[in-house]
């Protein structure tokens, strides 16, 4: 009887760990109907792998409180990695690879992640069958980024998205107690995509909103920015703004551009800082009001104190769905949500092939942005707000959340 | 029979509506016992009340709901100011003041503030006492630094410090996912008193904690940090610091002062930012490895999606107790916490001399900081901790945090 195994990677989210805690589920229903030995987890996903480094999982099999802890611990557990695959299935690290899976009788590999994650995914399911190997590779999304193709959204977004909008309801709350004329900036994480900062509009569902709204899928204007400022200040004193990392001048340069750092990552990506604090320094020149800006920065993947409860019941079900697709002879496909129509929110759970997902990005459609492109439409929040619903009650020890840790 | 006002004034907190539904429980106390008339709400502190814009509170007397979505939103929900009253107590400014209260027959003035606000209150007394005005003026504190003098710790500080701690413990979750070498540099609030950057320590109580901790109590030494950062990743590859905004060299430069915007406040007191920002650059030139600087940002003041049950209960109880403290014939007094000695932690409520208060910090003492001033002594984590004890469930609509406001 084969083995399974189970990586995480590419960047932390709050909700990674509950689809671990869903593959785990899955594993332990799979070993009781007989079909799988154990369950292994990749230390720092491939890189570990590579390695040997592997734990056996199966004594969370009977533990729910552990793998409740789990699934409300953000960041991964099992360690991460940046690793990019080779292109050639024939290149040698495959060999070695499958030499460590071979060695532990492994037919099952599941993989959580993001774009680069399924990218290693497509490309193992290749070069497993460039050799004819027997196993069975499935890809698990997870990314706070909600731009993986294929997919109504991503494992991970609803609970950054919960997050985002409701920092923005509470800096709306900060920002509304003075009289004196003040611009803020809120500057939310996405690279190519705007669904993060999107969810700062989430907060017009309970209460008041930013003022505009500014995603990278609209070629940004300065002037404009700068006009709709003004426009803004003539009507109320405090004026609150959400603008992406990643909006980028008709162009094509990053706004935050002239704060960049110029360094990249293992998969060309540049690194973003900036777009907030380039625009605070317009408008303190050009408007000449208090301003500041507010990155959200890393809280907004890994705030496993406040997650979206339909995020986190998601997550959970798409791992253990993972394992009954690979047990009933799926191999190369990434498991996907499709939205249900009707009025009241319902996904299903498919899989698509993961080679066609793999490097694509989904960003925010058109008919999601208003007319001006500093705003969102009513289909947006549509879209986006049964993402967040709900609620997690997490476990607080002396005042502080308890998270889950390997020993 | 008099009238009560209640203002807020100074920087929001997740904790001054908490105190201020307190003076509204305390107010309803009052006028049932036929002791005062109305109570009435500054709006944006002493600069609304000058221009005799205020709101009748009494609506909320029997309104138990209201008043606990009121305590469990962040910011100042009567609006707030920062406004330096005259030195002179025979300045022409309170004869305006004087001329509004007594319009509304106003004989109780609650203040709640910070440092800047206890300086109000005692003017305002002062300017009272001149004029041989029967007006009791009370100030209540409220600062998320906990640098006010004369109390144990200030309501609005436990509050933050449950967060700072929180984000503290999922960004070490979020950093210990990968293999390669890398600093992260969590920069907290703080000009003058450490307790917020302190606060970051607490995650020890529950887990990991930051590998070093710089106050701005201990003068900051560059080489020495260096040396610190060189050390600890000789011992593990994800390095976690916290450093406060202020913390500057032996010569008394902040350590940020090269990213400083050279802007002032009406107090004098100079804008920081950047503490963070200049270490990351240090690293990344003095070290070479991955480096990145979070700034915790407004959500430290503001994150009212995270309260501290203490800090929530004890906000509420002292406005309370200024009520009654003012109704028993105090005047020019602020509220304090006192905490009785023995294992369990309890506080009572007194009053101190506001004049004595104003303007001072209290800063974290040496005992609370370790030798080598990188680090908390048991003290300070024995000192810190029932601050940030209990959760507080607060309500959600559609997702999202439901925030009390006037109409």
């Amino acid at each position: 009887m084969k083995n399974a195994i189970v990586g995480q990677s590419g960047g932390p989210t709050a909700a990674i760990n509950a689809t671990l805690a869903g593959v785990i589920e899955g594993a332990a229903v799979a070993q009781k109907q007989g079909k799988i030995g154990h369950l292994f987890g990749m230390q720092n996903g491939m890189e570990g792998l590579l390695e040997g480094r592997m734990r056996e999982l199966d004594f969370l099999f009977s533990d729910t409180e552990g793998r409740e802890l789990l699934s409300h611990t953000p960041a991964s557990a099992l360690g991460s990695c940046r690793m990019k695959l080779p292109s050639d299935p024939n290149d040698t690290l495959y060999d070695r690879l499958f030499k460590v899976l071979e060695a532990h009788a492994i037919g099952y590999v599941f993989y959580i992640g993001g774009n680069d994650s399924m990218d290693s995914t497509a490309k193992l399911t290749a070069a497993a069958a460039a050799r004819q190997k027997d196993i069975r590779v499935i890809g698990v999304p997870k990314t706070i980024d909600n731009d993986l193709c294929g997919t109504d959204h991503t494992p991970g977004y609803g609970s950054a998205a919960k997050y985002i909008a409701t920092v923005t309801s509470e800096v709306l709350c900060d920002c509304a107690v003075y009289t004196k004329k003040a611009v803020t900036i809120i500057e939310v994480m996405g690279r190519d995509a705007g669904w993060l900062t999107a969810a700062a509009g989430l907060s017009a569902l309970n209460g008041p909103a930013p003022d505009y709204i500014y995603l990278p899928e609209v070629p940004f204007s300065l002037d404009g920015f700068l006009r709709d400022v003004n426009t803004a200040l003539e009507k109320h004193p405090n004026v609150v703004v959400a603008v992406s990392e990643g909006v980028r001048t008709g162009e094509g340069r990053y706004v935050g551009e002239a704060a960049q750092s110029g360094v990249k990552d293992a998969f060309g990506h540049t690194y973003l800082s900036g777009a907030g604090k380039t625009l605070e320094l317009l408008v303190r020149e050009k408007i000449g009001c208090k301003v500041r800006s507010v990155e959200l920065n890393l809280p907004q993947r890994c705030a496993g104190h406040l997650l979206s409860r339909v995020d986190i019941q998601e997550s959970l079900a798409i791992g253990r769905a993972a394992v009954a697709y690979a047990m009933a002879g799926e191999s190369g496909r990434m498991m996907v949500f499709v939205r249900e129509r009707g009025e009241e929110y319902a996904v299903k759970i498919a899989s698509a092939d993961v080679s066609e997902i793999a490097n694509g990005v989904r960003t925010v459609p058109r008919s999601y942005i208003n007319e001006q492109g500093n705003g969102l439409t009513p289909a947006c929040l549509t879209y986006l707000a049964p993402l967040v619903c709900g609620e997690v009650n997490i476990e607080y020890r002396q005042g502080l959340p308890c998270h889950f840790r390997f020993r």
